[in-house]
């Protein structure tokens, strides 16, 4: 930037300008099962055969394929046969929905839900709130109400989340040494699958997944098997329930939900069942704090405008947040990943 | 890609799935006159001052625009007033209503109609064909009966087009010496801004735009000047009415609407009208022969599928449309930038 060659031309412009397009090329492939059947075939196929097996038209998948190879998730070679396609590694392990590391869910969260809420960002920016009335009809008071207004979309939603805690969970978990904590609760712990890491991290902890009794429901039924014995479950609402006495709180993309005042009031409850020399465990994408930055939480911030009652914060703000609850020694420990770890004591 | 460190976090896939927040975030701060306002203003404002000017929410555009500064669209100061906002200077030239330069028009365009249109994008590869039907309730059978569906919507689409050709209008122009042709019929020339380079890079020219009735109206009325004597029109549509003689033809984005058939029917008409010596000079976004990028135009291509029936092409495809007219030699030049041109000659 800066130069006259930049700027007789706006690369940057027209590249932010097709994000929207790079996005939906890769969720569409996700969707239609491109990465499955690559992988699941054990050798490269034909654009016409992929189309055929996908049950697609030839000329769409034709230049599906060839903008995923553009986007380096696909590698192509051109043999006799024509042009054969294949999984890039990055594309087997990241957008397969049988790998362990899958983030499938998460792509078709983003490509149904959060597509579909953006189209209203302007609306939101100028409204400064939440644009499910607009998007889906539904009222925007609730917003949980809203994001688990049927059996599905929950699931989906917990399935997202749930693929996020595969990539960026046990570096959050291991960020502090919590090895002295043996019960743990998960408040609003949804899917289950950061309480999955940290009983793999910490193998003599229980952790209590509190959530909402229908979250806990299909949590039990679809992410959490009976024999994952140091799992628990506990219905209720953090805010209007009671919560158990613990050793140590996690607070994992909850704060970033609400306003200050509602983030206040819940960390002022964990304090007190919270047992003395315990703790809370904040885990968020954390702004830098002259919010210059990182890029991904500058624009989750913008999501938690169009789609909650919260924002991200800085390091500092969470602190001020975890100390007007009563908190104290407070330490920060960020992962150079999508999320960063807090750690407040009693 | 491909290194151990690479595959244990998907820094590729975070970043595609994030484009959609990307494009929006900067066609929202479009959209809400930001860069507007900061260019008047001719000082740094406030987030306060800007969501008061431009009656948004604070907490909206203090995001948006802390966002836009981590994509380099606006910087900030620190200063003992709080954080100060001004535009860069890409965001002056290209991003601001006012500018010869201006993108603005084509923001409005991807962010309302592309935008919605690629919700549909796995069923327009399912299907191979246009999502006219599920994104405005309109039939598809006539792409462009789609696009001017008002005259609202065809105004927004060619002032759009207008803004492509005052970033890539010249290079195109200049790709070969046309400065021979006096006679120059630009079919499917809308908004005239590529007629307005051609005259002004090659002052012996007139050019005739030929358009649709109604495309002409609006071109008149919002676009093009009387007083821009070397600039005439003529109403017709070029697939069935007749094209008068000339010497040059200029088929600018117009063939990667249509399929092989249409476009071989249209350039075999082009050859019987045109003087002998003369030419017709294509502008498209050219493939590479392998079809391996460039993104931008393999990106524009699955947008073809969305939103018309035609496709991007390579350059040989494109030689074989023009042979198969009646052209010879044609001639081939890249410009680095988003369009390019071919010329044929009769």
């Amino acid at each position: 930037m800066g130069s006259t060659e930049d700027l007789d031309y706006p690369q940057i412009i027209v590249q932010y300008s097709s994000g929207f397009l790079v996005s939906k090329v890769m969720f569409t492939a996700c969707e239609l099962g491109v990465f499955d059947l690559l992988l699941e075939s054990g050798e490269p196929l034909s654009s016409g055969s992929i189309a055929a097996c996908l049950d697609t038209s030839t000329t769409g998948m034709e230049r599906l394929l060839e903008a995923c190879v553009g986007l380096k998730l696909l590698a192509v070679e051109v043999t006799q046969k024509g042009a054969l396609y294949r999984n890039t590694e990055i594309s087997n392990i990241y957008l397969t929905k049988s790998s362990p590391k899958s983030q499938y869910h998460m792509m078709m969260y983003y490509s149904n839900t959060v597509y579909s809420c953006w189209q209203h960002l302007t609306e939101a920016v100028r409204e400064g709130r939440n644009q499910y009335e607009r998007t889906f009809g539904i009222s925007s008071k609730d917003p949980f109400g809203a994001m688990y207004r049927s059996e599905e979309e929950m699931s989906k939603f917990m399935a997202g989340q749930n693929s996020v805690w595969s990539i960026c969970g046990r570096d959050v978990l291991a960020a502090f040494d919590l090895s002295s904590f043996t019960q743990i609760y998960d408040l609003g712990g949804g899917g289950g699958a950061l309480a999955r890491e940290y009983v793999s991290l910490y193998p003599n902890s229980t952790v209590t997944i509190y959530d909402l009794p229908k979250v806990v429901q299909v949590a039990k039924e679809q992410f959490v098997s009976p024999e994952e014995r140091q799992i628990a479950f506990h219905e209720g609402d953090f805010f209007n329930d009671s919560i158990p006495e613990a050793e140590l709180y996690i607070l994992s993309k909850i704060l970033h939900d609400w306003d200050d005042d509602k983030c206040k009031q819940l960390l002022a409850k964990v304090y007190k069942v919270c047992k003395p020399g315990g703790g809370v465990l904040l885990v968020e994408s954390l702004l830098n704090e002259d919010k210059s930055g990182p890029l991904e939480t500058q624009l989750y911030s913008m999501n938690m405008l169009v789609q909650t009652e919260g924002k991200e914060r800085t390091a500092a703000e969470y602190s001020k947040l975890l100390e007007a609850g009563g908190f104290g020694a407070i330490q920060v420990k960020r992962t150079g990943k999508l999320y960063d770890a807090v750690l407040g004591r009693k």
